[in-house]
């Protein structure tokens, strides 16, 4: 039996999953789940994710959940096919992986998605906006954002001179935030500018990204 | 040369990385920051830890930061001494292990972080409270322990029948939650207070909290 991702295309979180399945060169199903008529509050849904969020994998009789979990489970389980993104060969690099992959998780996504939410998914469904939210995390990206620019002024990727899950789970937020007047956070950079170019433009992202329509 | 961790013995960051070391039996060597006098603001240290936070780890020539990937990078470089706190034998219950650190991750941390800073970090320092946020996170967290509690019923621990990195990951919070009036989130899910009382019991982490002095 093969992969089985429950998601929706548009969401950040599945999108970050299917692009790690594609570089992977891992073969999956997608099975839509309809966030708008809730079903993952249903009971049939949280039995597989308790949490009732979206996205979730299926493997044979083994399910997973949390996004950057499965994302690094699909990226272990097939570590000799497709990009190799978690360097596991070598302990310094797998090393530095591994603290790339906290960044985003710790200090990048925390800004960053309560940006994206803000600036897309609250126009987009029609739900107040909090400008004091967008000037807090504005302000809170910039600041990590600063960072990046001098990690990427002497490495090509976050973890070295390799791409690698650490720059893939940064892809889904930042090209939802691309679509808005926020990208100066990006492009006022230049080294994140160039960064954000090479990882955005990979055949799997430019797939993946095919679908993600919320904010037109 | 052995490992270094740079942090101090009362922070939370640091007693997971600390707690991880002795659960893997590796010699390190502790060196206090102080965060008193700002040093981890300082250019020596910022070179260390671009964000200027604790706890770093020094392993010859490589510097990691980020509490989270420090541990796992210690569970996987100590892979065949010590608890076996990654499950890499096993892809299946790796998986479940890599799904329960992020739910520590994403959904556990942000909630009692707030909280334990609220309720031990602020008074301790004289700063003011926000009992808004109290509130709000005590909230948020009885969510989370409501779904511990249901997975705790069929599971030792959150990842399966054997302890990992997952439940270790939770220790250094709780520590101190348990010191509040809110230790009844805990104490109020006979599941959960079982598996809490089981994983702080270890004695890796009983000699780490030993020094976790925050609140008295
Ligand atoms: N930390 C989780 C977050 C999952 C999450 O927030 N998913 C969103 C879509 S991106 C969702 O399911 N939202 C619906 C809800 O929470 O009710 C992950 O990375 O998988
Ligand atoms: N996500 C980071 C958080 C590190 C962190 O917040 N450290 C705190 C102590 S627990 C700190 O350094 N605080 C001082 C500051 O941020 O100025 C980790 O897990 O290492």
């Amino acid at each position: 039996m093969g992969l089985k991702v429950y998601g929706a295309a548009m969401s950040t979180c599945t999108a970050r999953v299917l692009t790690a399945l594609i570089e992977k060169e891992a073969e999956y199903e997608l099975v839509p789940v309809n966030l708008a008529v809730g079903e993952h509050k249903q009971p049939a849904y949280l039995a597989k994710h308790p949490f009732g969020q979206i996205p979730v994998l299926e493997d044979d009789d083994l399910t997973l959940f949390e996004s950057r979990a499965i994302a690094a489970y699909v990226s272990y389980k097939y570590k000799t096919q497709g990009t190799d993104l978690l360097r596991i060969g070598n302990l310094k690099e797998a090393g530095l992986v591994g603290v790339w992959i906290e960044v985003e998780s710790q200090q990048f996504n925390p800004a960053i998605s309560a940006l994206v939410y803000q600036l897309v998914i609250a126009p987009a469904f029609g739900r107040p906006v909090d400008q004091a939210i967008i000037d807090t995390n504005t302000e809170k990206l910039g600041k990590v954002l600063d960072v990046y620019e001098a990690r990427l002024s002497s490495n090509k990727y976050l973890a070295g001179d390799f791409f690698s899950l650490a720059d893939l789970n940064h892809l889904p937020y930042t090209y939802y935030l691309m679509k808005t007047g926020s990208a100066s956070l990006i492009n006022e950079r230049p080294h994140v500018k160039a960064w954000w170019e090479d990882i955005s433009s990979r055949p799997a992202f430019v797939k993946v990204s095919e679908n993600m329509n919320l904010g037109g």
